[in-house]
């Protein structure tokens, strides 16, 4: 029992959080391989855990404690959940394996982050998404993984095996509907279930600080390394508490045959993509608390139009976080990751 | 064009406030027996309208004025749309015509009010349900109304018809199945959309401050004074934004064709309740954005249940107060107030 | 009395059919300068309305006739709610003003018609928008008008100012976020509440019936005629029950602040179209039950975003079909139709 | 591998079956102590499954069989989640091991079954609710389980501890507010996303089929059982997809303390049973896709209010009839049973 892992996760009364215990709860290794170590909280450091989050009543009577370096580093490994900017402050040892669900260091550009963060660049690490071409060994041998933002998932993933292919051209224009969960658990007017409930709006249009990441992983799978991706992104808030769907739409460079063929063989021998039968479009339900990717590729009048479906909380965040993890410890890559939708 | 009366409205930008907002912009006086007056905020005050409430696009540029005595005297007639205790703190001059959508003047009994709201009792004012027999005169004759709560509105006006007659036994089990509107538009982690959608639960079983307000209600109406009224309320919370839907349960004292005969008398004359015919269920679309109340009662092994269906913002608060209004004003009870549900 | 005008209403239990009498009972004409005439059904004539259409307590007693042509030429107006193809076969006499909010006489090209549609086409009668410029007039002159497709109305009036202008380029990319009434009140599997809600979908991808009517839209208004429009068009269904969210994509041709300036020109004088201060998006929930087009435009590295919010169910459908009617009866077009969301 | 049991699901493209799948396949005994066996249909057999059920891509190319004897009794076991009256017609041999989620062996009065069915009663089968005293031991030496129905499942379990300690007095009013997915999946206007979105409403009231069956659970486990358990019952639909929340209010025969200890005591054993601490209530939210019940009691004036939420297809359907197929084939009661909320 003492050779187990100790995992925490910080930011354990967020929504990221919770996704990640509910899944590390359900994990083959949990209670052989590692244990739940340290549920840290910001404000709520102190709070039983089942008073803010009545879904897991295993660890209810949990008392969070506080994010900080000191009680992290009793840990070997940590899931963070965190607002912007904490991880990368907490500078956590290079021996622990950590998996950080932060904006901090995913972005290569310093001058793309300071453009979208206003803040100073606090670096790169490795980048989460095993999908992408030759990342998922980089991952296996890092200790410190930059998870990857929800939107950038659905749109990564439903625009890479076209644009790595050189099939589909990168002048892309990404919507994409999310849930409200995406906003994390903060008290705001303009999230209460009031304002949200019976409700779609677009929001940070132009603006958004995904955009550079979805065009930072398209840049890196282009066939000619010259040319330039141009995204735009316009986010849409949708009356649901998880999903996302993306739309993706771009020029197409090949006939839908070969383009259909394309997906075909990128999600062939992925665990967690999965290219729907012609006809039949993604849904948020059908990845309900899943970690899958659902996909589909239509060619009309010389656009392709691709669309995918993720649960912004499971493969969005603390799915991909867990799918990590499991490739940095060696274990199974799919362990604990659901396939069904709930 | 100078001798229309100007109405204001106190708590302009919440939901209350919002609603009155836009009937009395659709009400047929409104550019000739009245203009809209002085539009007030709290913490909101000094903001553009339409940066708080899209909805309403004619008031669009107005700029929140302070909610104070000041401010509304430059008023002949004012909707108050306040939390509670902020009413009584105005002290509005007599002469003015004033619907307060507070709780503060609701309750008689003073130990009522100190066991469910825990300060001191203001007093009591015209109470704003015109249907209760007899109220409707006293209407006509108050400047001051204490318009009911939404809660109020829904379980007396289901339980009234049936009570009143002596055929329903005042032994009452209500549950109240609401929107998420009805908590108001103030910044809490558990009315987050997030928090909210996909989920029912109940909240302040046994305590909630509207408990006092049915019984005093009911209480009024019985054939024999001497009974007692007693209430167990439950409210549950339901992923919409608007609507009530209230299930009274209580013993039968006469047979269900009596029972339906006193609820049809009832309501045939009164424009706002609308007895459904038998074998059709109230919803709370069928009332969504008027100031109607569906109702429905089924007699079963002895025992009554009786639904009913209103908006908690038009029939619950706002039309309500403009049903007052109108009555006060020498208006059409029924003027700007839809019957058709959207 | 005997000189009002009689308008039916066919296909009165529908949505759109609902939606239209909800606005004529509250317009200022009604009772005055008209009368609700037949209301009719296919499957449902026979039936009392009020089992079917809850909200509208005022016609519950009326009874269902059949759509036929005797039963609506025993009035003088007629509003039509029916399935595609239905209109056409009625033949209704050119003495009557008839607004047809299906699909049948609204393209120009037979092509077109063919290609989406898989029949005959049937020819084609006034459209109606009234914000096209010069459409106004000819809509005044017209006996039958045949409304708009709901994502046309809201995908054509965020283009319009931009393309219009000549400063937005027609190779535009559509993404519109619906609410689930736009399906009509059809059983359907996939329509149902368990597979709607929590669920965002998108559905009929490059296939969509209306991307050629919002093709014929624009290109109709193109400074340079001799320029095609491409149209690539993308719905998706969320979880709400009414309203559209419109997002269009397209190349700038012209700077943010000449961009913003043409729309701020084009909806100066429009009474239904309200261009949001910049920084504010639109909402469905802005304008709920309203007439209303909420509208925003950025520009961001070269690429124009518009974004527009309608309710699909009024300004996409019956508010629209009464505006025109508004204009063919020499009324005026604003009567009855709300500015002022729920 | 050959002596894995084959376990089948009858109506496996509906709610019930889609939910008892995705709970096998993350079952730890699957692909080591049984297999997926046959997938039925009634209407849709022959389709294939993933274009039915898109949430299960393990199992999208599985075809459906016909719900016949002769498929069925290919597999060592069986859920059927079929329509109520199929499954007494199938007449499975007494060596299957069956958990059927209909209603056709629920009830034991023949009288109520042709009461509230009005149908031949087919007889009566081991109940299961392992939870009601004494059942346990019953289902692990059955072969055929008729599962409960979801509202007794959640009203049961809220009332019985209370009911059994002879704390709550057996007259019982239980108001059940149900998502909409309790309906099952077939076409109908009433259960369409359009109708049932931002709505609640009541149905079936005084009528409801579950009604005699929670009076019969609560009747046997009376500590006087000459008593008459007299129950109404109330069935609420609201907007959300899956869950209920029951409320049961009761006169109290009790202190508030004495009470919370019989719920304590009670729960303090049940792996599934949860009672929340003090001033927390139950929220549909917290068991989304587990086996769990929370709930919570209150005495107020004299009056219980015991609340429980549920997931109807997991705790209310499918996960029970897994909790009672893991008893009767051996396997740990809790296996493949998630207590934690998605």
């Amino acid at each position: 029992m003492d050779c187990m892992l100790k995992i925490a996760v910080a930011g354990a009364s967020g929504y990221a959080g919770g996704e990640a215990l509910r899944l590390l709860l359900a994990h083959p290794g949990y209670g052989k391989d590692f244990e739940i170590g340290s549920l840290t909280g910001g404000s709520n450091a102190g709070a039983r855990f089942g008073d803010l989050v009545p879904q897991l009543p295993q660890l209810a009577d949990r008392v969070l404690e506080e994010t900080s370096r000191d009680i992290l580093t009793q840990n070997d490994a940590a899931i963070l959940g965190l607002p912007h900017g904490v991880s990368a402050a907490l500078d956590l040892p290079s021996d622990m394996y950590v998996v950080d669900c932060g904006a901090d260091y995913r972005l290569q550009s310093a001058d793309d982050w300071s453009r979208y963060y206003g803040s100073e660049h606090a670096g790169t690490r490795t980048y989460g998404i095993p999908e992408i071409p030759g990342n998922r060994e980089v991952i296996r041998d890092s200790r410190y993984i930059a998870a990857p933002g929800c939107f950038p998932t659905g749109a990564t993933l439903a625009a890479l095996p076209g644009v790595a292919a050189g099939l589909i051209a990168p002048q892309i224009s990404v919507v994409s509907v999310t849930g409200v969960s995406g906003a994390g658990k903060k008290p705001a007017v303009n999230l209460l279930g009031a304002e949200t409930m019976e409700n779609v709006r677009a929001y940070n249009v132009g603006k958004h600080r995904h955009t550079p990441e979805i065009r930072q992983n398209l840049q890196g799978v282009l066939p000619d390394p010259t040319e330039d991706v141009f995204v735009t992104f316009t986010p849409v808030l949708a009356p649901m508490k998880r999903g996302i769907l993306t739309t993706v739409t771009a020029p197409a460079r090949g006939s839908a045959q070969d383009i259909r063929r394309a997906y075909e063989e990128f999600c062939a021998h992925e665990p967690f993509l999965h290219l729907l039968p012609e006809g039949q479009q993604p849904e948020t339900q059908g990845v309900r608390g899943s970690n899958m990717t659902h996909i589909q590729v239509e060619v009309v009048d010389g656009m392709a139009v691709v669309t995918s479906a993720i649960d912004n909380l499971t493969k969005g965040t603390a799915g991909a976080a867990i799918q990590c993890l499991n490739l940095m410890l060696g274990w199974e890559e799919t362990a604990g990751l659901p396939q069904a939708g709930v």
